[in-house]
């Protein structure tokens, strides 16, 4: 580990600031009032979707085992259950619950063997999962959502594999689309990779990848950012920026500072609205499905502009 | 089929009035201005989350064979995948779409060979699901929605099994609330139900259970009602109404009207919060995962008053 | 349909030999005689197992949607269930049941709308699978087995793609096992394509393939085999033989003579024992996995020398 | 732990017997010689199955969340895959490995820490499974089987729930079949209990179940037999003979000894047929699915006689 990692956390370390039994990290910045104030963000009422459909053919390669993409079968196809003409279909889906569009729960990972808020990272088992802080802790996540365009704020349709996204890329992001990140707000970090996904080429979308610099939490820190999401499958650039450190953003997003991270997200028709629009700022629905002890969890994420 | 099925069939029936190739039925009267005043209703920011946790010991009792409980499982616990201290743990899951907090899409039932709209059943194939209407044609799923608090309006906690709920129920319940349905909102009605299921008693839960009585769906269509949800496992009353005819409210909404339908959503704290606020309307965000070809989905639902 | 596949069938057919209420077709060959002598088979005990392991890197590529590798999960690692210093580890796995070494059951293909002995296909359904013939209606699958090592009779390692094993290759193969196939017996037949999958090419394991030839199935049938395995994805050759017409040797082993296939069996280390024991008959046990309306199954077969 | 199980582990410990790096245990007990007299026991060629079907009513009830019945979904029902008229229908499977007919693989259970061999019980991961003796080391599970019908010989058609099965029954159930156990059998314990479950109730199965006493893991350790296998859910007495001890036997059978355990074997119609065939002795076929990391798998057993 290098010292610039440790300086890093040491600053946007946020254990105990609400509590020693704290579960939800920088979720508590979404507060009543910054709900309401995201709210009253809706202009036209147009939304656009952020979710990739959940499919068999989803982003997943088969590098991470356990990590499967949906699986989806039909239980019952038009099967009459009781009298009279009226029949039914069911289904079921086996998945990785990482697999597609998601949040990682602050226990997704660990480092040092210790979670968010200084916890034992054994209270993640496999029997039940993750006891502290699984995403079946989070009741709902509404908030205001900003898009920062790093790829339309650079110019260009998509960053190239490998690009790490700086304070600076952030800086002009907010400047491209005049907004100011704000404390509660959820920040969509967009790359532009998701369109070597789109076009069908999932190996190119695993890696090299675009994502985030090691050095853009204490950004987000500064802002006090409720959780950031991007469009990529790594979240943080990759190959990684420090050579022997694997996953320094994580460690400093989930348990440093216990914030969420969303992967996978479509943000190419959030990218044409904004810009149509001339907004970059909406109201972001964006509440993970519940699943007791879950490391992570599918999301459906909306915004409304 | 008795007579009267058939001409309430006759007058909900929406096929073809938003074009013959629809697949999102009375979700089409979420117009952007819908949405903008649903986002308009927020008055306090508070946040009232309506799903129940995904977990082996939910509603399902396995009675519906392939609607299986949530099954959680890890694939990694604080495993290092690359160099560093950095340890991630990753999970999946397994799930009937429809056994916990739901949406019905408009193919999971047909009556007499057909879906919404005309479309043949048969549209529906092991193979592919639902190629018509599945749920991932819902790109979201945000709008007002309008607590109709069915037992509190009747003065108990919760309707007894076997209650069919009335179109005068439901005029009783907005009544109760001040509040009046309107075209393109998401109508909740509670029965208090869910409150057995809390206690421990699945079997209990599951039947007989209170429900929507199939004079309902005209009450429904006469407002332009854009879904319903309610708080029991088979949404409509069980046992049946009409002898010799199962379902016909999910044939009414489902196929004649093209409407979604909601159930197993947890009411209990949205009654406790509507009455402190004194206010049943309120911005909902409860736009489903999108499973293609899936008849149904887990949906997070989240009130904001 | 060509004319040629019709004769075939005709002669082929056996519909009916043993009873029109028949659910296991060929496998009413293995008499308890047949099985007595088939044990008595036995020189030396030496047993090779002929399963593929079942892992999330098996030989599915994910061409066919829901035929899915093996997925294995963890749902308990050294768990005290109770007092005392005991724990317990316990597992799941989600898998195609024809993603390994498998057999088709008799409901696997249906030609022209009918299954074996002129049942109708649509016996089977998404909510019951096949109610008809389904593989848990085979109790034991114990006899003697053959090696048919064509690759080695024609002095190669292993057949290339593409390649057709014809009736030929199967005499050429008896003789070179100076072994005669005799009722009752399950032929297995080696193409030796096996190897492409354990050198780790997929891809190339899935397609071109080597296997059997439409013409075949008139020699099983002439000599009453049991049923048939070989060390392929597809069974028979592929692509295929007869233009516009796929899977014609499937229809006329499952449909027309009701006999089971076995698919992705390795016969690697069974060539190697059968050569160095100048023997290529053995007992042979193949019980498959009885899943309730299964239309294939997991085996894990091994032969005794 | 009382002193008398420490006595027992004692003398039945066989870490080291087989080399430091066996994963075997008692299995090697099967030489090829014990094999090859196993196929010579066979004399009518009569076969009986010994396994649950694999459906979703099977013997779970829920009480092991992911020991999960087998839940069965088609992904293809007679769908055309190509040209012409074969169509066919393909399946998976969701299941917990112990759920139905299984053997315990050695490393379903630690004590103290340890696996069989003197292994660290961490060898077994969320990620990995059991790295050190899973199931699928077992290549081959072919050998003599051996009936002791403790019921029969006790003059009763199943032992009463709670009944400990003794070492004084077991040499009963020896004089009662006339035949004596001898190293490499597997010994097939009837208690008759499975009855419970095919009259229809699951919950009376589960507990209270006979089973085996700790004392008998020195009568199976003095005649070195392979495996041992019985027809209930806890295979041990259950609840547990000793207080503050769970598992005894399987902590002697797994840990100590190395020794597979089989659970839920159907031995009903193997107790009829060994009572017409006046013999108890036969080939027994039991090899497990080779579940790779698995730490139990299912199995399709076949006894001849």
């Amino acid at each position: 580990m290098p010292p610039a990692f440790h300086e890093i956390a040491r600053r946007v370390n946020n254990w105990g600031r609400w509590g020693a039994d704290d579960e939800l990290g920088t979720l508590n910045l979404i507060t009543d009032g910054v709900a309401r104030a995201a709210a009253a963000t809706v202009r036209t009422g147009r939304r656009v979707p952020l979710a990739l459909p959940l499919r068999h053919d989803g982003v997943q390669t088969g590098l991470i085992p356990g990590r499967v993409n949906p699986l989806h079968t039909m239980t019952q196809v038009n099967r009459r259950l009781g009298p009279g003409p009226v029949a039914t279909s069911d289904d079921t889906v086996v998945m990785g619950l990482q697999a597609a569009t998601h949040w990682d729960a602050l226990p997704h990972v660990s480092h040092s063997g210790l979670l968010y808020n200084g916890r034992p990272a054994d209270t993640v088992t496999a029997h039940r999962g993750a006891r502290f802080a699984g995403i079946d802790k989070v009741p709902h996540l509404l908030t205001r959502g900003v898009l920062l365009d790093v790829a339309r704020a650079r110019g260009v349709d998509r960053l190239p594999g490998g690009h790490a996204v700086t304070p600076e890329d952030l800086d002009r992001a907010e400047e491209f689309g005049r907004v100011a990140v704000r404390a509660g707000d959820v920040a969509l970090v967009r790359t532009g990779h998701m369109a070597v996904y789109l076009a069908g080429d999932r190996d190119a979308y695993a890696h090299p990848s675009p994502g985030l610099s090691y050095r853009t939490p204490e950004w987000f820190h500064a802002r006090d950012v409720a959780a950031v999401a991007n469009d990529t499958l790594t979240f943080e650039v990759f190959p990684p920026e420090i050579e022997g450190l694997w996953l320094p953003v994580h460690a400093l997003h989930l348990v440093e500072m216990g914030m969420l991270q969303g992967q996978n997200w479509n943000l190419e028709e959030l990218s044409t609205a904004c810009g149509e629009e001339s907004r970059y700022s909406f109201l972001l629905a964006a509440t993970p499905e519940p699943v007791t002890g879950a490391t992570g969890a599918p999301v459906a994420p909306v915004a409304v502009l």
